[in-house]
């Protein structure tokens, strides 16, 4: 049995995870950021012994505890170097779990690493080369090499929604033009639709009295035009950054996730057909592109088995 | 002692490569394509051959033999799956070199990762994570991760050109708009430089009866200012995409070939500025961005290395 952390900006989400991945146990509890590492990591162990208790276990059913926190982080030191909204910097959260689970193998991981390590270990143990991205309220992603999380330098590796598509295009949350995730977030499709609305006072998206990204997806399967060319052209923000991504990598598998991933195939076939479309792999076969399955619960499933990785 | 050839659609180089990386000898013969595989083989067999008696050496003295081919490629079978500019397909080079070669280990990889490597195993082999890109007639490159060339499904990783900057852009050869390749090629600074002498006839750059990549360049350097908006532009193109590759990979190095590197610090203080400005790596060190050293030569060495690998 594993214990999985997801630390968020809002609360910790913890789940104790066997060894097929399978979550058997949940709980939560408010992180109430900012806050003192340590005071954040003594809630959390507190919490895990609460579940292991619950189930009927000891600490000695657990083989690894493994925590999945935002920010850029050094694994192999267990140390967040910088997790802005947390406000820790140089935090050694593996040092300080590990006083409440002597023994036992502890290790952290980026939290958008984490969700990709869980998708794969889940629904693509066998392969070699895998990548994950989350079309969320930001575009992250994860990248899964040889069975091994993929952290780049300092662990900065992998800001995929920092790939730039349009290098002239509207200005990115981290200063440079034309990142995919100022075209495919969330946040971003709601900027879209909310501008097609003001252009297009008419469109059936101007009843929606609160714009989500569900707004226009909604109104396109109904017939709205103006909400179909919304949808059209916010799939193509997300199949330009997975043609590129799948030029660079040539992945096994790429899978898609985030709130946006639930539309299914109305969102994953015309993705598909974009790819298809772009030229490589015609003499040979390609990446198979497919929608996450694990949805919120792979950070969790993600980071209780980077403790065995 | 190593074998390094260095397949191109033109000629055919190889070179005795020491253990240390050196070359010690060279030799090149025409391709003379298209051609049956077999009879490639044999004459790149026999230049082989002719390099190690040069030497006073003999077979016994060889360790490796590999090859850096064109087109996608399955190393692990040792077959050049498609190569177009060869007329190659499904064709299996490993074993019809290993016919010439019996008992020495015989490796083939795509010619860019052979030269990515070649530059890796000379400059950077105490590196987890390194990037090579080379502006060339196209963009090419490749990715050596764990002190291995990183290849994704079927040989077809790391077409590092093919990353998409603009995605309403300019028409790419390989289909797709707005590719990397079609602004910060060689190619593409001539097509940029032509359009620039076509609306500005009163630049100096007019006066150069056959513009290649230097026309630009030289002009610059020279005060011409049209010319100076076209290095700027042609610059910019090329740190766009080296930011989305520093983004995703975070590498420990990425350097920059191609007959464009020869321009050194000319281009590569500017590249760095860009990505210093574009946000990530405030808190931790970042990529060591330099020009690549080997030229020519990565091919052959990368390729002799990859015997070992």
């Amino acid at each position: 049995m594993y214990i999985g952390i997801d630390l968020g900006g809002t609360n910790i989400a913890i789940g104790l995870v066997n060894k097929e991945g399978k979550i058997i146990a949940t709980g939560s509890t408010p992180t109430l950021a900012p806050r003192d590492y340590k005071e954040v990591v003594a809630d959390t162990a507190k919490l895990s012994n609460d579940l292991i208790e619950e189930k009927g276990l000891t600490i000695a059913d657990i083989q690894g505890v493994g925590i999945g926190s935002p920010g850029s982080i050094d694994s192999k030191k267990g140390v967040v170097i910088a997790a802005h909204n947390l406000n820790w910097y140089n935090a050694p959260v593996v040092d300080e779990l590990k006083k409440y689970f002597n023994d036992i193998p502890v290790a952290i991981e980026n939290d958008a690493n984490a969700a990709a390590f869980g998708e794969y270990v889940t629904t693509a143990s066998d392969k070699d080369s895998f990548l994950a991205v989350t079309l969320g309220t930001g575009v992250g992603g994860g990248i899964v090499l040889n069975k091994k999380i993929y952290r780049g330098i300092n662990g900065m590796g992998a800001e995929l929604g920092h790939l730039v598509i349009n290098e002239d295009g509207v200005q990115c949350s981290c200063g440079t033009n034309g990142c995919w995730e100022a075209y495919a977030s969330v946040t971003a499709l709601i900027n879209q639709t909310k501008a097609a609305i003001a252009a297009h006072p008419e469109s059936t998206m101007a009843k929606d009295k609160k714009v989500s990204g569900r707004t226009s997806f909604n109104a396109a399967k109904a017939g709205d035009p103006v909400a179909k060319q919304v949808v059209d052209n916010y799939i193509k923000h997300i199949a330009t950054g997975i043609i590129s991504l799948i030029n660079i990598f040539a992945p096994e598998v790429l899978v898609i996730g985030g709130g946006i991933s639930n539309e299914g195939d109305y969102l994953l076939d015309p993705i598909k057909k974009y790819v298809d479309e772009c030229g490589f792999f015609k003499d040979v076969e390609g990446t198979e592109i497919r929608i996450a399955t694990l949805k919120n619960d792979a950070g969790i499933v993600g980071a209780a088995f980077a403790s065995k990785m």
